[in-house]
Protein backbone atom coordinates (compact mmCIF):
# COMPACT_ATOMS: atom_id res chain seq x y z
CA UNK A 1 0.00 0.00 0.00
CA UNK A 2 1.55 3.70 -0.70
CA UNK A 3 1.66 5.65 2.51
CA UNK A 4 1.45 9.33 1.67
CA UNK A 5 4.26 11.60 3.90
CA UNK A 6 2.70 14.61 5.85
CA UNK A 7 5.51 17.01 7.89
CA UNK A 8 5.64 19.73 9.73
CA UNK A 9 4.45 22.24 7.02
CA UNK A 10 1.51 20.24 6.22
CA UNK A 11 -0.09 20.20 9.87
CA UNK A 12 0.68 24.02 10.02
CA UNK A 13 -0.96 24.33 6.95
CA UNK A 14 -4.19 22.17 7.79
CA UNK A 15 -7.27 24.62 9.01
CA UNK A 16 -7.32 24.26 12.97
CA UNK A 17 -10.01 21.94 13.52
CA UNK A 18 -8.85 19.70 10.96
CA UNK A 19 -5.46 19.56 12.70
CA UNK A 20 -7.16 18.63 15.98
CA UNK A 21 -8.84 15.57 14.39
CA UNK A 22 -5.91 14.86 12.41
CA UNK A 23 -3.00 15.07 15.48
CA UNK A 24 -5.60 13.47 17.77
CA UNK A 25 -6.18 10.18 16.01
CA UNK A 26 -2.19 9.23 15.67
CA UNK A 27 -1.64 8.41 18.98
CA UNK A 28 -4.27 4.65 18.34
CA UNK A 29 -7.26 4.52 19.97
CA UNK A 30 -7.59 5.95 23.77
CA UNK A 31 -9.39 4.81 26.80
CA UNK A 32 -12.71 6.27 27.45
CA UNK A 33 -13.51 7.44 30.90
CA UNK A 34 -15.33 9.53 32.77
CA UNK A 35 -14.19 11.22 35.60
CA UNK A 36 -16.03 12.93 38.80
CA UNK A 37 -15.64 14.82 41.10
CA UNK A 38 -17.30 17.85 43.28
CA UNK A 39 -16.62 20.50 44.76
CA UNK A 40 -16.11 21.92 48.87
CA UNK A 41 -20.01 22.60 48.32
CA UNK A 42 -21.47 19.45 46.78
CA UNK A 43 -21.72 20.71 43.35
CA UNK A 44 -21.37 17.42 41.02
CA UNK A 45 -19.18 17.29 38.25
CA UNK A 46 -18.60 14.95 35.57
CA UNK A 47 -16.21 14.92 32.10
CA UNK A 48 -15.02 12.63 29.51
CA UNK A 49 -11.69 12.03 29.58
CA UNK A 50 -9.65 9.94 26.87
CA UNK A 51 -5.91 10.38 28.57
CA UNK A 52 -5.94 8.23 31.39
CA UNK A 53 -3.14 5.69 31.54
CA UNK A 54 -1.21 3.51 33.68
CA UNK A 55 1.39 4.50 35.80
CA UNK A 56 2.25 1.82 38.11
CA UNK A 57 0.90 -1.14 40.29
CA UNK A 58 2.23 -0.80 43.74
CA UNK A 59 1.08 1.91 44.36
CA UNK A 60 -1.65 1.86 42.25
CA UNK A 61 -0.86 4.84 40.56
CA UNK A 62 -3.15 6.57 37.15
CA UNK A 63 -2.26 9.66 35.29
CA UNK A 64 -4.24 11.64 32.86
CA UNK A 65 -3.84 14.64 31.08
CA UNK A 66 -6.30 17.72 31.43
CA UNK A 67 -6.59 20.89 29.36
CA UNK A 68 -7.25 23.85 31.92
CA UNK A 69 -8.72 25.78 28.71
CA UNK A 70 -11.37 23.52 27.77
CA UNK A 71 -13.81 21.98 29.61
CA UNK A 72 -12.43 19.51 32.33
CA UNK A 73 -11.47 22.79 34.10
CA UNK A 74 -14.03 22.22 36.46
CA UNK A 75 -12.40 19.20 37.27
CA UNK A 76 -9.26 20.24 37.96
CA UNK A 77 -10.71 22.93 40.38
CA UNK A 78 -12.66 20.52 42.21
CA UNK A 79 -9.91 18.08 42.38
CA UNK A 80 -7.72 21.06 43.65
CA UNK A 81 -10.25 21.65 46.27
CA UNK A 82 -11.07 18.25 48.05
CA UNK A 83 -8.01 16.08 46.72
CA UNK A 84 -10.92 12.97 45.32
CA UNK A 85 -11.94 12.13 42.42
CA UNK A 86 -13.12 9.20 40.75
CA UNK A 87 -12.83 6.92 36.92
CA UNK A 88 -15.95 5.33 36.02
CA UNK A 89 -15.60 3.18 33.06
CA UNK A 90 -17.75 4.15 29.80
CA UNK A 91 -20.04 1.06 28.20
CA UNK A 92 -21.85 0.85 25.12
CA UNK A 93 -24.92 1.72 27.17
CA UNK A 94 -23.72 4.91 27.84
CA UNK A 95 -21.65 6.09 25.23
CA UNK A 96 -23.45 8.90 24.01
CA UNK A 97 -24.39 10.08 27.57
CA UNK A 98 -20.61 10.26 28.11
CA UNK A 99 -20.16 12.58 25.24
CA UNK A 100 -21.98 14.64 25.66
CA UNK A 101 -20.55 15.77 29.22
CA UNK A 102 -17.94 17.54 27.37
CA UNK A 103 -20.35 20.45 26.07
CA UNK A 104 -19.69 23.73 28.07
CA UNK A 105 -22.22 23.90 30.82
CA UNK A 106 -21.91 26.26 32.88
CA UNK A 107 -19.87 25.81 36.34
CA UNK A 108 -22.90 25.37 38.59
CA UNK A 109 -24.72 22.78 36.29
CA UNK A 110 -24.28 19.17 37.05
CA UNK A 111 -23.64 17.05 33.87
CA UNK A 112 -25.13 13.98 35.82
CA UNK A 113 -28.63 16.36 35.48
CA UNK A 114 -28.05 17.00 31.87
CA UNK A 115 -26.72 13.92 30.30
CA UNK A 116 -28.91 11.53 32.55
CA UNK A 117 -26.23 9.75 34.67
CA UNK A 118 -26.74 8.97 38.17
CA UNK A 119 -24.71 10.17 40.98
CA UNK A 120 -23.43 7.38 43.35
CA UNK A 121 -21.62 7.73 46.58
CA UNK A 122 -19.22 5.68 48.81
CA UNK A 123 -19.00 6.36 51.97
CA UNK A 124 -16.02 8.23 52.72
CA UNK A 125 -15.07 9.14 49.40
CA UNK A 126 -15.90 13.14 48.69
CA UNK A 127 -16.79 12.53 45.10
CA UNK A 128 -19.71 10.98 42.60
CA UNK A 129 -18.84 7.64 40.90
CA UNK A 130 -21.17 6.96 37.78
CA UNK A 131 -24.24 4.64 39.15
CA UNK A 132 -24.53 3.42 35.30
CA UNK A 133 -20.99 2.47 35.37
CA UNK A 134 -19.79 -1.18 35.86
CA UNK A 135 -16.28 -0.98 36.85
CA UNK A 136 -15.06 2.34 38.36
CA UNK A 137 -12.72 3.41 41.34
CA UNK A 138 -11.68 6.14 43.88
CA UNK A 139 -8.02 8.17 43.47
CA UNK A 140 -6.47 10.16 46.36
CA UNK A 141 -4.59 12.97 43.77
CA UNK A 142 -0.80 12.66 44.48
CA UNK A 143 0.46 15.14 42.00
CA UNK A 144 -0.67 17.66 39.90
CA UNK A 145 2.02 18.76 37.72
CA UNK A 146 1.96 21.50 34.94
CA UNK A 147 3.72 20.50 31.22
CA UNK A 148 4.90 24.12 30.61
CA UNK A 149 5.18 22.77 27.09
CA UNK A 150 1.67 23.34 25.97
CA UNK A 151 0.24 24.30 29.29
CA UNK A 152 -2.00 20.61 30.16
CA UNK A 153 -1.59 19.76 33.56
CA UNK A 154 -0.88 15.84 34.31
CA UNK A 155 -2.95 14.62 37.11
CA UNK A 156 -1.49 11.82 39.16
CA UNK A 157 -3.63 9.48 41.69
CA UNK A 158 -3.26 7.02 44.03
CA UNK A 159 -6.52 4.14 43.49
CA UNK A 160 -7.95 3.52 46.51
CA UNK A 161 -11.18 1.51 46.23
CA UNK A 162 -12.57 -0.58 43.09
CA UNK A 163 -15.96 -1.30 42.27
CA UNK A 164 -16.60 -3.78 39.56
CA UNK A 165 -18.37 -7.52 38.58
CA UNK A 166 -16.29 -10.02 40.65
CA UNK A 167 -17.01 -12.55 37.50
CA UNK A 168 -15.08 -10.40 35.22
CA UNK A 169 -11.46 -11.09 37.18
CA UNK A 170 -9.55 -14.20 35.70
CA UNK A 171 -7.44 -16.32 38.01
CA UNK A 172 -4.25 -14.44 37.58
CA UNK A 173 -6.08 -10.65 37.63
CA UNK A 174 -6.45 -9.75 34.34
CA UNK A 175 -9.87 -8.49 34.47
CA UNK A 176 -12.14 -9.05 31.35
CA UNK A 177 -13.24 -5.54 30.68
CA UNK A 178 -14.75 -6.52 26.90
CA UNK A 179 -17.41 -8.08 29.00
CA UNK A 180 -18.75 -4.88 30.19
CA UNK A 181 -18.67 -3.52 26.71
CA UNK A 182 -16.24 -0.81 27.62
CA UNK A 183 -15.73 1.50 25.06
CA UNK A 184 -12.74 3.34 23.15
CA UNK A 185 -12.39 6.84 21.70
CA UNK A 186 -10.59 6.96 18.04
CA UNK A 187 -9.82 10.73 17.32
CA UNK A 188 -12.21 13.11 18.72
CA UNK A 189 -15.69 11.36 18.35
CA UNK A 190 -15.50 8.53 17.51
CA UNK A 191 -16.19 5.40 19.67
CA UNK A 192 -16.00 1.53 19.05
CA UNK A 193 -16.68 -1.58 21.20
CA UNK A 194 -13.59 -4.74 21.14
CA UNK A 195 -13.31 -8.39 19.84
CA UNK A 196 -10.79 -10.47 21.56
CA UNK A 197 -7.97 -11.32 19.24
CA UNK A 198 -6.46 -13.32 22.00
CA UNK A 199 -4.35 -12.76 25.38
CA UNK A 200 -0.62 -14.07 24.97
CA UNK A 201 2.12 -15.71 27.40
CA UNK A 202 4.67 -13.80 29.06
CA UNK A 203 7.50 -13.30 26.38
CA UNK A 204 10.63 -14.68 26.89
CA UNK A 205 13.78 -14.15 24.59
CA UNK A 206 13.60 -17.02 21.63
CA UNK A 207 10.24 -18.17 22.41
CA UNK A 208 7.11 -17.82 20.29
CA UNK A 209 4.10 -16.26 22.45
CA UNK A 210 1.44 -19.03 22.77
CA UNK A 211 -2.33 -17.65 23.05
CA UNK A 212 -4.36 -18.54 25.74
CA UNK A 213 -7.51 -19.00 27.24
CA UNK A 214 -9.04 -16.36 28.84
CA UNK A 215 -9.22 -17.99 32.58
CA UNK A 216 -5.75 -19.59 32.07
CA UNK A 217 -4.02 -18.87 34.85
CA UNK A 218 -0.48 -16.91 33.79
CA UNK A 219 1.13 -16.64 36.73
CA UNK A 220 0.79 -20.09 37.85
CA UNK A 221 1.86 -21.18 34.32
CA UNK A 222 4.92 -18.84 34.71
CA UNK A 223 5.55 -20.80 38.18
CA UNK A 224 5.38 -23.65 36.52
CA UNK A 225 8.69 -22.71 34.09
CA UNK A 226 6.42 -22.72 30.79
CA UNK B 1 -25.20 -6.26 38.71
CA UNK B 2 -23.92 -7.05 42.51
CA UNK B 3 -20.29 -5.14 42.08
CA UNK B 4 -17.74 -5.67 44.87
CA UNK B 5 -15.55 -4.01 46.54
CA UNK B 6 -11.53 -3.75 46.66
CA UNK B 7 -9.86 -1.25 48.53
CA UNK B 8 -5.89 -0.36 49.34
CA UNK B 9 -5.71 -3.52 51.93
CA UNK B 10 -6.51 -5.86 49.34
CA UNK B 11 -4.30 -4.52 46.61
CA UNK B 12 -1.25 -5.30 48.99
CA UNK B 13 -2.81 -8.90 49.84
CA UNK B 14 -2.48 -9.73 46.33
CA UNK B 15 0.44 -11.60 45.03
CA UNK B 16 2.57 -9.13 42.83
CA UNK B 17 1.83 -10.56 39.54
CA UNK B 18 -1.79 -11.13 40.34
CA UNK B 19 -1.80 -7.23 41.30
CA UNK B 20 0.20 -5.95 38.20
CA UNK B 21 -2.68 -7.95 35.83
CA UNK B 22 -5.39 -6.30 38.18
CA UNK B 23 -4.29 -2.84 38.32
CA UNK B 24 -2.81 -2.76 34.50
CA UNK B 25 -6.82 -3.81 33.07
CA UNK B 26 -8.33 -0.59 35.28
CA UNK B 27 -7.32 2.67 32.85
CA UNK B 28 -9.53 0.82 30.09
CA UNK B 29 -7.99 -0.51 26.94
CA UNK B 30 -4.33 0.79 25.68
CA UNK B 31 -3.23 1.85 22.55
CA UNK B 32 -1.15 -0.36 20.90
CA UNK B 33 2.39 0.98 19.52
CA UNK B 34 6.22 -0.09 18.76
CA UNK B 35 8.59 2.42 19.10
CA UNK B 36 11.68 1.92 17.12
CA UNK B 37 14.88 3.79 18.12
CA UNK B 38 18.50 3.18 17.70
CA UNK B 39 22.01 4.35 18.95
CA UNK B 40 24.61 6.12 17.97
CA UNK B 41 26.46 2.81 16.43
CA UNK B 42 22.98 2.22 14.86
CA UNK B 43 22.32 -0.52 16.66
CA UNK B 44 18.53 -1.03 16.19
CA UNK B 45 15.82 -1.14 19.02
CA UNK B 46 11.54 -2.54 19.03
CA UNK B 47 9.99 -2.32 21.96
CA UNK B 48 6.25 -2.61 22.97
CA UNK B 49 4.28 0.29 24.34
CA UNK B 50 1.01 0.97 25.49
CA UNK B 51 0.96 4.26 27.32
CA UNK B 52 1.52 6.75 24.17
CA UNK B 53 -1.25 9.41 24.74
CA UNK B 54 -2.40 12.58 22.85
CA UNK B 55 -0.84 15.44 24.38
CA UNK B 56 -1.30 18.38 22.22
CA UNK B 57 -2.51 19.30 18.40
CA UNK B 58 -0.33 22.37 17.74
CA UNK B 59 2.61 21.64 18.19
CA UNK B 60 1.76 18.12 17.24
CA UNK B 61 3.22 16.22 20.81
CA UNK B 62 2.90 12.92 22.21
CA UNK B 63 3.37 11.28 25.71
CA UNK B 64 4.64 7.81 26.57
CA UNK B 65 5.88 6.55 30.05
CA UNK B 66 8.85 4.36 30.09
CA UNK B 67 9.41 2.54 32.96
CA UNK B 68 13.80 2.51 33.07
CA UNK B 69 14.02 -1.18 34.77
CA UNK B 70 12.03 -3.34 32.32
CA UNK B 71 12.93 -3.49 29.05
CA UNK B 72 12.27 -0.71 26.84
CA UNK B 73 15.32 1.02 28.98
CA UNK B 74 17.08 0.47 25.30
CA UNK B 75 14.83 2.55 24.13
CA UNK B 76 14.85 5.60 26.65
CA UNK B 77 18.95 5.43 26.51
CA UNK B 78 18.87 5.39 22.44
CA UNK B 79 16.13 8.43 22.31
CA UNK B 80 18.67 10.67 24.89
CA UNK B 81 21.79 10.11 22.29
CA UNK B 82 20.11 10.35 19.00
CA UNK B 83 17.03 12.85 19.91
CA UNK B 84 14.88 10.73 17.62
CA UNK B 85 12.31 8.03 17.97
CA UNK B 86 9.28 6.20 15.69
CA UNK B 87 5.63 5.22 16.78
CA UNK B 88 4.49 2.84 14.91
CA UNK B 89 0.29 1.07 15.02
CA UNK B 90 0.51 -2.25 15.26
CA UNK B 91 -2.28 -4.35 13.00
CA UNK B 92 -3.85 -7.82 13.86
CA UNK B 93 -1.36 -9.04 11.69
CA UNK B 94 1.56 -8.23 13.60
CA UNK B 95 0.66 -8.11 17.18
CA UNK B 96 2.58 -11.63 18.09
CA UNK B 97 5.64 -10.24 16.77
CA UNK B 98 4.91 -7.18 19.08
CA UNK B 99 4.02 -8.72 21.97
CA UNK B 100 7.59 -10.68 21.59
CA UNK B 101 9.25 -7.41 21.41
CA UNK B 102 8.68 -7.49 25.35
CA UNK B 103 11.35 -10.00 25.67
CA UNK B 104 14.22 -9.41 27.30
CA UNK B 105 16.95 -8.91 24.39
CA UNK B 106 20.37 -8.33 25.25
CA UNK B 107 21.07 -4.78 23.99
CA UNK B 108 23.04 -5.78 21.22
CA UNK B 109 20.29 -7.83 19.80
CA UNK B 110 17.64 -5.92 17.46
CA UNK B 111 13.86 -7.30 17.82
CA UNK B 112 13.73 -6.22 14.44
CA UNK B 113 15.28 -9.42 13.59
CA UNK B 114 14.55 -11.56 16.33
CA UNK B 115 10.84 -11.66 15.34
CA UNK B 116 10.72 -10.91 12.05
CA UNK B 117 9.83 -7.18 11.64
CA UNK B 118 11.57 -5.11 8.86
CA UNK B 119 13.62 -1.45 10.00
CA UNK B 120 12.68 1.20 7.31
CA UNK B 121 14.28 4.65 6.74
CA UNK B 122 13.12 7.77 5.89
CA UNK B 123 15.86 10.39 4.79
CA UNK B 124 16.94 12.14 7.45
CA UNK B 125 15.21 10.59 10.08
CA UNK B 126 17.98 8.27 12.66
CA UNK B 127 15.27 6.55 13.43
CA UNK B 128 13.92 3.07 12.60
CA UNK B 129 10.12 2.60 10.97
CA UNK B 130 8.35 -0.35 11.06
CA UNK B 131 8.00 -1.77 7.19
CA UNK B 132 5.09 -3.47 8.06
CA UNK B 133 3.03 -0.68 9.85
CA UNK B 134 0.64 1.12 7.68
CA UNK B 135 0.39 4.54 10.29
CA UNK B 136 3.73 5.54 11.67
CA UNK B 137 5.37 8.76 12.78
CA UNK B 138 9.03 9.89 13.39
CA UNK B 139 9.34 12.57 16.73
CA UNK B 140 11.65 14.98 17.95
CA UNK B 141 12.33 14.05 21.16
CA UNK B 142 10.94 17.23 23.39
CA UNK B 143 11.57 16.89 27.14
CA UNK B 144 12.45 13.91 29.39
CA UNK B 145 10.87 13.85 32.77
CA UNK B 146 11.54 11.74 35.78
CA UNK B 147 8.18 11.04 37.89
CA UNK B 148 9.95 10.68 41.18
CA UNK B 149 7.00 9.09 42.62
CA UNK B 150 7.39 5.88 41.00
CA UNK B 151 10.35 6.01 38.91
CA UNK B 152 8.79 6.15 35.82
CA UNK B 153 9.99 8.24 33.07
CA UNK B 154 7.50 10.26 30.90
CA UNK B 155 8.85 11.22 27.57
CA UNK B 156 7.06 13.91 25.12
CA UNK B 157 7.77 14.40 21.64
CA UNK B 158 7.10 16.34 18.83
CA UNK B 159 5.51 14.85 15.81
CA UNK B 160 7.76 15.76 12.54
CA UNK B 161 6.57 13.08 9.74
CA UNK B 162 3.90 11.21 9.24
CA UNK B 163 3.13 8.07 7.21
CA UNK B 164 -0.08 6.08 6.25
CA UNK B 165 -2.47 5.44 3.12
CA UNK B 166 -4.19 8.80 2.49
CA UNK B 167 -7.64 7.22 1.84
CA UNK B 168 -8.50 6.27 5.40
CA UNK B 169 -7.99 10.14 6.22
CA UNK B 170 -11.78 11.56 6.46
CA UNK B 171 -12.75 14.92 4.96
CA UNK B 172 -12.38 16.18 8.42
CA UNK B 173 -9.24 15.42 9.31
CA UNK B 174 -10.45 12.30 11.02
CA UNK B 175 -8.17 8.96 10.20
CA UNK B 176 -10.04 6.03 10.45
CA UNK B 177 -7.72 3.50 12.28
CA UNK B 178 -9.88 1.09 12.80
CA UNK B 179 -9.62 0.37 8.87
CA UNK B 180 -6.17 -0.53 9.16
CA UNK B 181 -6.55 -3.41 11.84
CA UNK B 182 -5.11 -1.41 14.39
CA UNK B 183 -4.99 -3.53 17.72
CA UNK B 184 -5.45 -2.73 21.44
CA UNK B 185 -4.29 -4.16 25.15
CA UNK B 186 -6.16 -4.85 27.71
CA UNK B 187 -4.38 -5.62 30.68
CA UNK B 188 -0.60 -6.85 30.21
CA UNK B 189 -1.93 -9.29 27.37
CA UNK B 190 -4.50 -9.21 25.65
CA UNK B 191 -5.20 -7.87 21.87
CA UNK B 192 -8.32 -6.74 20.24
CA UNK B 193 -9.72 -5.47 17.43
CA UNK B 194 -12.57 -2.99 16.90
CA UNK B 195 -15.82 -2.37 15.46
CA UNK B 196 -17.41 1.34 15.09
CA UNK B 197 -20.25 2.03 17.08
CA UNK B 198 -20.76 5.85 15.69
CA UNK B 199 -18.52 9.09 15.29
CA UNK B 200 -20.80 11.70 17.40
CA UNK B 201 -20.67 15.36 16.41
CA UNK B 202 -19.44 18.03 18.80
CA UNK B 203 -21.16 18.19 22.06
CA UNK B 204 -23.15 21.67 23.04
CA UNK B 205 -25.65 22.46 25.90
CA UNK B 206 -29.11 21.14 25.73
CA UNK B 207 -28.48 19.38 22.25
CA UNK B 208 -28.42 15.34 21.88
CA UNK B 209 -25.29 14.74 20.28
CA UNK B 210 -26.01 12.94 16.53
CA UNK B 211 -25.06 10.49 15.12
CA UNK B 212 -22.51 10.93 11.77
CA UNK B 213 -21.60 9.10 8.73
CA UNK B 214 -17.74 8.29 8.42
CA UNK B 215 -17.08 10.96 5.83
CA UNK B 216 -19.37 13.55 6.68
CA UNK B 217 -17.40 16.95 7.23
CA UNK B 218 -17.68 17.53 10.67
CA UNK B 219 -15.69 21.03 10.59
CA UNK B 220 -17.67 22.23 7.79
CA UNK B 221 -21.46 20.93 9.68
CA UNK B 222 -20.15 22.76 12.76
CA UNK B 223 -19.51 25.92 10.32
CA UNK B 224 -22.78 26.04 8.80
CA UNK B 225 -23.94 26.18 12.69
CA UNK B 226 -25.83 22.84 12.91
Amino acid sequence: MILKQFSTADFSAFESRYRAHFINSLSGFKSANLVGSQDENGITNLSMVSSVFHLGASPALMGMIIRPNTVPRDTLSNIKQTGVYTINHVSSGIYQQAHQTSARYDVEVSEFDEVGLTPQYLEGVAAPFVGESLLKYALDVREITPLTINNTVLVIGEIKHVLLPEIIVAADGYIDIEQLDTVIVSGLDSYHVTERLSRLSYAKPYKKPIALNLNDDVNNSLNRGR
